[in-house]
Parts: C-alpha cells; sequence; structure tokens
C-alpha cells in the first residue's frame, strides 16, 4: 500500500498488527476460562437493552472498551458452544485450523460468485469437495473428477431448498412446463427428518399437505421403512399426484437414526424420484471405515450433504453438498445478468457457483476448510472422530451400569439417548424434564432433548472440541447427583 | 481448559496464539503487497488442478507449507477485492473492525438459531439492526423500538427469499388457503431490478411467466415507473392474476438508478402490494443527509434490506433485513420440533431469529457489525461514505473533460457509468468491449460493464477501502491510455 493521505484508515497494517494481537488474546483467554462460565447462558430475556446503547457512537470508541464490553454484556449472554462440558443438540466443533483459515477468507475478502471473480475461491472448492469425497469414499459419480460435482453452503438447509428447487424444475418440465403441476409434487420424509425439509419443501412452492411424514418405530430404531415409503408413492400416483423427492438421513436429530440408503435407493430408482440423504452429522464419522457402511447405497442417491462444521472441527458455516447431475441445478438456480458477462463462463469450461446456490455473492469457504484438511490430516481427523465415539461409548456403559436410567434409542455415533426409568407412579416425561433443567440450570453441563415415540429422553452428545474423558465422567456425576435430589423429592 | 491428556489437540490456546500470529503477518504481508498482483486474476480455467494433490494428505501439512500454498497456488487465482485498484461490480469493503470481529465471531463459534442457543447473538442482533436503522433515520415502524424489526442475513438474496415467501404466504391465507392460487402471484420488477429477485420468485414457487419487468428508459434515468407499475397490476387483475410484490431499488446494478419509493409506495398501498426496497448498495450511503432522501416515502414500504458488507466497511456477509411486520416472516419461516423445544421460546417474549430466515444454523454476524459500528462511529462511517463519492466526482470530472468519452448515466453515489464514444464508424459495444478486455488485461486496475437501454458502458465504481485519489488518477490515465492505443488501430 501506498503511504496514505487519509486522515482514517480503516484497513490499516500497523494497526491490524496491534489489534489482532489483543483479540487473540482476548480469544486465548476466553478459552483458558471457558470452563468458569455456565454453559448454558443464564441471563434473562431482554438483559441486553439496559447494558449498551440505544444508538450508535458518534465517535469511535477505542478497542479496549469494546473488549471490555464483550467481557461485561457478552460473555454473560453467551452459550458456551466450545465449551468441553457442552453436549447440547449436535457440537459445532471448531479448531485453530478452522479459525485461521476464516481469518485468510475474511482477510482476502473476495466474492466468488462466478470463476473469474476469484478463480481460486472455485477451482479450491471444486479440489477441496473432491478430496471430501474420496474421505467418504463416494462414487466418481458424486466428483468433479468423475460425472458429478460439489459446492460448500453455509449450511444443509440451503442445500435441501437447492435441490429441492432442482428437482421440482426438472418434474415440471418432464411434465410438460405447466407451473400449475407444482401442486401435485410430493415429498416424502420420516417423522424424523429434521424440519428443515418441510420448511424447504413449503419454502419452494410445494403445498405443505404435499409432505409425507412416514411413521417409523422402535422396531427399526426409528429409521425409514421402504416399504411404507414405496406403499405412500403407490397411494399418491393413485390419488393422481407425482412423487417427487425423498429426505433419507444418516443420523436422524432426536435420536441419531439411519435410514436404510440402500433400500430407499432402489425404491427412488424405480419411481425416478429424487433421493437427497442428508448426514449432517453422522457423515462425519463415514471417514472411518467402521462407519462407512452407513453410505452404503449412497450410488442411488441423486444427492447427498454433510455438515464439517458440526463434527469436522471447522468452524462455521460450512456444509458440503455433492450431486450427481449438477446440470439439474444449474438449470434450476442460473442466471447470467449482462453485468456479470464474462469470457470464462461463456466458455462453458468453469463453474460458476452462483448457479449452485440461493445466493450470488459468497464468501470463499473451500480455504477453511482445506486448512482444516491440511492441517490435520486424515489419520487425525479419524482419530478424532474415534476419539469422540470412545468418549460416547464410555458415557453409554456408564448409563447402562445404573439402574435407574435407561438407553432409549441404540446409539450409532456419539449421540446417546438416555432417560430415567418411569418410577413411584411418575410419567418419564414431568421426570426426565425435571432431570434436564436441574442439569443445565447447574451451568456446569448443557444438555437438550429428543422425543421419539411419544418419550421424553435427554440427548447426550460427546464431541465439543475440548471434550475429554473427565468432562464425561463429571457430566455423569452431575446426572447422578440431580438424578438423586430428584428422586428423594418423590421418595423422601 | 484442564491440562490435556489428549495427543491429539486441534483447538490448543499455546499453539493458537503462534498460529494466529504468523496468519496476521501473513495477511499484512498480503496487503502490504496487494498493489503488486494483477487486480484480476490472470490465471487460466483449470488452473490449480495440477498444482496440488488430487486427494486430501493423510498426516499432517505444516501451518508453513500451508501458507506457501495459499502464496503460490492461491494468491495468483485470487482476483483481488482488496486492491484500491479494483473498480468492478460492487466493492467487498473491509476494516480492520470487520476482520476483528469475525474472528471473534469464529472463535465463539456459537449458533444462534434461537434465544436459548446464545442469548447474546440474538440480543446484539437486534440492537444492532436498530442502530443501524437509526442512522438511516427509518421510520419506527421497522424498529424493535418501535412497531417492527430486523434481522442479519448473509445476503439480499436470502432477504428477498424470505420476504417474498412471507408476501406469498399472506397472500395464499387471504385467498382462502388453496396453494394452487400460487400460479396466479405477480411479483413487479424494472428491467434494471436485480437478477436475483427473478431467481427468488422462481426459487419460491412462483411462475417465471409471473415475473414482470417494467421498462426503463433514459427519460427517467432508469428509474422504475410508477404509471407503468399500475398499469401493469390493473391489467394482470383484469386477467385474474393476483399482484403480490414490488422490488424496488435504491442503487440498481447496471447503471445505479434509484427507484421513486415514494410514488411506488403509494402504488403498493393502494392496491395492497408487499413493496421490498433493494437498498444493498446505494443503501449504505443514506446514513449522510445529503442521501437520505433515497429513502424518501420508505414508510410505504414492507421491508428494506441493505448490505454493510458492500460499502460500510464489514467483512462479508452481512445484510440488514427490516420489516414492518415480522409476525408475517414468522407465520412464512416458523418451525417448532420437540429437540428444539425450551421456556423462553414458549414465553413469546424473545426472538428466534431462525424462523426470520431460510437456515436453522446461523452465525454471530451482529458482533462484526457492532465492532465495524463502535470502532468507526458514525462520524468515520459517514467521512468514509462522503470520501468515496467525492473520489467518484473527480473521476466523472475527469471522464467528462475528456470529448472522447461521455457519461451514459448521470452519477448517484460511486457508480461512474462512462462509454467511449462510437467513432469512425464503430458501433459503441464494440469499442467499449475491447477498452474494458484492455483494462482489465493491463493488470493495472479490473473493473466491469454494464447495459442499458442497449448501450454497452464501462462501470467504475470508486470505494474499495485502499483506493486513494492516486488510484483513481492512475486508473483514469491507465483508461486514456488503452483508449488511444486503441482508437489509433482504427485511425491510424
Amino acid at each position: 500500500m501506498k503511504t496514505s493521505k487519509k486522515s482514517f484508515m480503516p484497513l490499516d497494517i500497523v494497526s491490524l498488527k496491534d489489534e489482532s494481537r489483543v483479540v487473540i488474546d482476548f480469544i486465548a483467554d476466553y478459552y483458558k476460562n471457558i470452563e468458569k462460565y455456565p454453559v448454558q447462558s443464564k441471563v434473562e430475556p431482554g438483559y441486553l437493552s439496559s447494558m449498551v446503547p440505544d444508538s450508535a457512537p458518534y465517535s469511535p470508541d477505542s478497542l479496549e472498551d469494546v473488549l471490555n464490553d464483550v467481557n461485561e454484556c457478552i460473555l454473560p449472554g453467551l452459550t458456551h458452544w466450545q465449551s468441553p462440558s457442552f453436549f447440547a443438540y449436535y457440537q459445532a466443533s471448531s479448531s485453530n485450523a478452522g479459525l485461521l483459515g476464516e481469518m485468510l477468507c475474511s482477510a482476502f475478502n473476495v466474492v466468488g460468485f462466478n470463476w473469474i471473480s476469484s478463480p481460486a475461491a472455485t477451482e479450491l472448492e471444486c479440489v477441496v469437495v473432491d478430496w471430501m469425497a474420496k474421505m467418504l469414499k463416494l462414487p466418481s459419480l458424486f466428483l468433479f473428477s468423475g460425472t458429478g460435482g460439489g459446492v460448500i453452503h453455509g449450511t444443509t438447509c440451503e442445500a435441501v431448498v437447492c435441490t429441492l428447487a432442482a428437482a421440482r424444475d426438472k418434474a415440471l418440465k418432464e411434465l410438460g412446463g405447466n407451473w400449475e403441476n407444482i401442486t401435485k409434487l410430493v415429498v416424502y420424509a420420516s417423522d424424523q427428518t429434521h424440519f428443515t425439509f418441510q420448511k424447504a419443501a413449503k419454502l419452494v412452492g410445494i403445498p405443505p399437505s404435499n409432505f409425507r411424514f412416514l411413521p417409523t418405530s422402535f422396531a427399526t430404531e426409528f429409521a425409514m421403512s421402504p416399504e411404507l415409503l414405496r406403499s405412500a408413492i403407490e397411494d399418491d400416483i393413485r390419488s393422481g399426484f407425482v412423487p417427487l423427492y425423498i429426505c433419507a438421513t444418516v443420523g436422524t436429530t432426536s435420536c441419531g437414526a439411519v435410514d436404510p440408503i440402500a433400500d430407499l435407493g432402489k425404491v427412488a430408482d424405480e419411481y425416478k424420484l429424487w433421493l437427497h440423504i442428508d448426514a449432517a452429522h453422522a457423515g462425519n464419522a463415514c471417514i472411518c471405515p467402521e462407519f462407512r457402511h452407513f453410505l452404503d447405497g449412497v450410488e442411488l442417491a441423486s444427492s447427498l450433504s454433510m455438515n464439517p462444521h458440526k463434527w469436522f472441527l471447522t468452524n462455521m458455516d460450512c456444509c458440503c453438498l455433492w450431486i450427481k447431475e449438477p446440470r439439474f441445478l444449474i438449470d434450476s438456480l442460473s442466471s447470467n445478468p449482462e453485468y456479470l458477462e464474462n469470457d470464462a463462463s461463456n466458455s462453458n469450461v468453469v463453474v460458476d457457483y452462483k448457479d449452485w446456490q440461493i445466493t450470488l455473492s459468497r464468501r470463499f469457504r473451500a480455504l477453511k476448510l482445506w486448512f482444516v484438511i491440511r492441517r490435520h490430516g486424515v489419520e487425525n481427523l479419524m482419530q478424532h472422530i474415534r476419539s469422540d465415539v470412545s468418549l460416547a461409548k464410555k458415557f453409554e456403559a456408564l448409563v447402562t451400569e445404573d439402574d435407574r436410567f435407561e438407553i432409549v434409542v441404540p446409539r450409532r455415533t456419539v449421540l446417546v439417548l438416555f432417560r430415567l426409568k418411569p418410577t413411584h407412579g411418575l410419567g418419564g416425561s414431568e421426570l426426565n424434564r425435571k432431570l434436564l433443567d436441574a442439569i443445565n440450570s447447574s451451568g456446569e453441563a448443557f444438555l437438550t432433548q429428543g422425543v421419539v415415540a411419544g418419550i421424553y429422553a435427554i440427548r447426550c452428545v460427546v464431541g465439543a472440541t475440548l471434550t475429554e474423558e473427565c468432562h464425561v465422567k463429571d457430566l455423569w456425576s452431575l446426572i447422578q447427583e440431580k438424578a438423586r435430589i430428584l428422586l428423594l423429592q418423590y421418595n423422601p
């Protein structure tokens, strides 16, 4: 940069070095002290409005002042996803490599909507989604080096909206191009499928009444039934509907169920439906040979998504979507206004990722995922998955050893669904709700719930980056102690 | 953190401090040398595949190795949006504050989909969108402290998809709940409106044939005509359609046109249409009183979006959306699965931002915008806008002084649309295409084109963070030199 004559220099190397050191020290202190904070924030709704001004400052505040306010106003209001005692939802794992990758992404601040707007952003993304596909042993049908391709979205929701739109537009075209047929299109999911599919189906204009929730049960460990799917499709065809899209899941949210991809794939193939596999969480484990069977039959799917921002040490946000026939995505989502026209796009030899997603602008997320994979290597990433699974096994064993508790659905990877057995005439729901409240209110750990077949259970997801065996043992002691106190109230 | 017994520590304070210093030094060097790179990348399609391995490394690579590869493989493939000689598209301005805010956001790595999942993420967002609304002097109809509310999306595209879905579902309900009416809904835009509206309308299931492009012309400086809008609405009503949504723009992409919000608002109000204002770029200028008139009539709109990641020194991504009646957004986008159930959401006194957007997971973008606003203050942010506008004025004056050139559409803020006048029997398109190619091929600057009323023109957007007067002067010298050489070919 030339020596500046400006008085206001918002991007300045000298102060950037100084300021970023202050912020990194702040971050290091945060991690050092993270176990001192209640895992789930204890603030009351509206807590912040009294702590901050109601309009923007006219003059600049110092970095010190802003960081003081982060300490005093923001930290108390955070639920600490990076705490080693965070066992809620599915984890948002992170790493030095993910953070550094984000820093570079932010610093370059390129907007790679088409190839020419930053070729490296597009080409590295193509490389990295192929790397990840190979780690998952996906068939070459899904790779750029094969006949398919992949893209990095922010979240599964985006991947689902885009694949639904692609499937929709393909079907409308096949039906003769009459848009009125949109009301005939039907989407299939199980009652365990993530709600985002239902939201996405409605978002792309498929009537909510055309969304089928196939029931699941303990008998199949809450996996979707290919027989019920076939029967629902047959019913819909008889009623004049057009079966469109199946959402299968590898690792559902409530209980970690794994849908039988190969058998669902056969049905999809027979009736020519789009089969999408949502492997947001458990898909991460599929880089290990012992979990790869979850994806058996994937060659029958049209698309597959998996979130490195969940369990792959990749800071938010990062969702890989692979698609067997990218042209359907592009047919649905592409537009080429004059102001973006360029020789590279005209040549048709480049990928323009704007045509693979909802939005035009996009961040250089591939850089982050590339950092994560290179800085850890497949070796350590597998060790990381196995270490979390091993801790989850230990937790499961602790639950099993205690007669007052039971495992509700068998563990697949790192989600342990358990509950206090109903006792003293108390329904399991009330009891376990109270237990969960007591655990979370302690501030020492944070877990959430899942409900399967009407049974309210507690979900323990082992896999925050900083979680070690001691935290799992502490969690179990906490649960036992809270259970003891709770049961004492009913049986003093 | 407790002393770790793990051999693999992906999140480790000691190495985080060391590694982040190395990366910050790398970033500082990048900015220091940024003028040495060709602004628009000169690589050929497919350049990267021969430079990187075709599968992930089994063992970790060192940070040094990865950064070396960034230097050798990535930098040559970047189009440098942060270069002071980047005048293409609309700028993606950035700042120390934006970068530091992103670092903290990444480090906390919280996922604030509902209030309880990180109260501070939600509450700071409510505070910051109100701050921004006040800076823009929006009526309290759009503020949480008034009767509306705002949300931070990644991009305008998301804001448009969500407001279209909200308008759609409101209309379908009013029409009796029959989803078949989706094929009757009509969206209005001008032929200058960003293509994202058309893509979004199709995405939410509105038939592409129901998207009306109202013609614009030089007579109104390419602003949308309220008369044509009214007449199109009347036509559609007569034909049995249901007019739904109007996209108005403050600062269009091709030429920076500003649609007459107040007059369009009256039409919207009369026919009960949803009026959305896309102020993605020029909206940033509206914090200065001298530009605020662009938004006159905003009280008649249903929603308004503006992108701080364009011109507000906020690193990607950040789009503020304000909405007068958030309940319509929530009615359309909300879902409450059992696994997310919690007391705070049940109480209905908190904002759950998952119901204000497409996706479930979301980054803590408010932290970044809060950093940007506080570290600069309204004072400097206004100065920043004015300084860019002043440079654009200077560039415009240079163009005007040279008889070979002409301004195509009058400048509104920082977009100068100009061209070489047709000469020697040469069409303006061919001439200016060649001129633009010559400029961009030099590597010394990067600009893009706009086409209005069939006229191909060159867009010069002044406003990359590092751009100073010298860069604008250098740009003009470059353009003059390339024009001289080009014209010489035709008139030797």
